[in-house]
């Protein structure tokens, strides 16, 4: 029995020197793990953005969970202890098939979200997304086990409008006109990982007195739980590792990913196939 | 040698009833397919639009090629008589791809185009298109070829626009306002199947005086001559048949596609995987 326990904490530790596995449809999980960087400065990370086949959030369902597992598999491969699915269109859509699928724990960012965001239950709360994520209801069916009523748009053309960089325009402020028309609430929840980027803009459109909830904190706060609760915390004095992998890499890509890195991206983007 | 030539003959007839495969990365190409339809009333057409991986504009060259190959695949096996690239994207950047992977004659949207185009050779010409069919520089080494400069112009936000119906709206009127900003013109070739969607929105951002130019009639015009040239023409009095194959199924795409034939949809979309 002693030799067993020792075995199992031999495994164990080696694990705890895994990456984590961070993946999204594209570049927008960037602001997830910008976050996790930030708070886990001893893990190392790998990055998967589907950029080869942004967006998702436009997509068939049936469509979005192929593509999902294909991603998932990729990550298995690299080993990992881990996995964040930094995407509220996989989160909402594929996630029993991406836990299914994977042989590692993992942590989405819509659970965290509407745990934070349903503190705020006396207030009225509205969520936006991309149109899978919205027709999901994911969010909805998440707030009303806690017992909240919340109110949901889609915002299609967010994510191409980031991707390409236009974000200070008039253009997407009226867009943004149109999409958030007639919401009245007091928090509203960043749906989709790209949407952070666009803060400001949707703050100038819904109101100042709304505040914004995104992904990034509560997620961070997830795999803290997680990484403590299964022991798989980094706990040597190896320097962490960042790998950024993408399906597809075009000049536009390394700009977009830069800007939500305040121009200092932790490692080169490196494009596979998976 | 008489019963080899009758032989030959009899593929060929065979062959005659074959429908053409029309590809697209997504439902721009039904602009084409809608005039080939028109011009077209004794041939059957299958259409592919690859809706899963849309846009191709935005993305890498190397994955734009092994993206089109698999499209070509798929055609060649439901068994076309010749092929119709009709998305400027793939023409500029997998052209000779395409035709070598093909095993019947293949028609792109450029050339024919740029022929017409160049008759207005005196003139100032420029070219709109995706970021892909711009940094390929096709259409300005088609033009160079018959002694003609061009200026060429990427506008990677029409597209998504266009999908999501966002047409006449004052933010697409500002998006293209800043992509055509100082484009001075005689003609404006349209070198995406999307735009002549766009038709009205571009006419009043580049004025009135400027001739828009679709590749939707040349590609027609090289279709007839490829069909009487190689004897290919359906010569039988079988009712033609049409078939809509995409690779992701939203109501959005059905919407969409809708629009582009003025609301007479000539067949179901159906899903397939490529």
């Amino acid at each position: 029995v002693a030799s067993d326990q020792a075995k199992v904490y031999n495994s164990a530790s080696w694990m705890n020197d895994l990456p984590i596995g961070v993946f999204d449809s594209g570049i927008g999980g960037l602001t997830v793990l910008k976050e996790l960087i930030k708070r886990f400065p001893r893990e190392s990370f790998i990055y998967l953005g589907d950029t080869a086949r942004v967006p998702y959030g436009t997509r068939d369902k049936e469509t979005i969970k192929r593509f999902s597992i294909e991603l998932v598999d990729f990550l298995l491969k690299q080993k990992v202890k881990a996995l964040v699915v930094a995407c509220n269109t996989m989160s909402s859509v594929a996630l029993s098939e991406i836990k299914n699928r994977s042989t590692v724990p993992v942590i989405d960012v819509i659970s965290p979200t509407v745990k934070l965001a349903a503190k705020n239950a006396r207030d009225k709360i509205g969520i936006i997304g991309t149109r899978a994520t919205i027709n999901s209801r994911a969010y909805e069916k998440a707030f009303q086990e806690l017992g909240v009523k919340i109110e949901a748009r889609e915002c299609p053309l967010f994510v191409p409008l980031i991707e390409e960089g236009v974000i200070d325009s008039k253009a997407t402020e009226i867009i943004a006109k149109t999409y958030l028309d007639g919401l009245k609430v007091d928090y509203l929840v960043l749906g989709c990982t790209h949407y952070p980027l666009l803060s400001k803009v949707i703050q100038k459109v819904i109101g100042k007195k709304v505040r914004l909830i995104d992904s990034a904190h509560p997620t961070a706060d997830a795999l803290r739980n997680l990484l403590s609760s299964s022991d798989l915390s980094a706990d040597s004095n190896i320097k962490p590792s960042y790998k950024f992998y993408v399906t597809d890499d075009t000049k536009k890509t390394e700009e977009v990913a830069r800007l939500f890195f305040d121009n200092k991206l932790p490692a080169k983007l490196q494009k596979v196939t998976v």
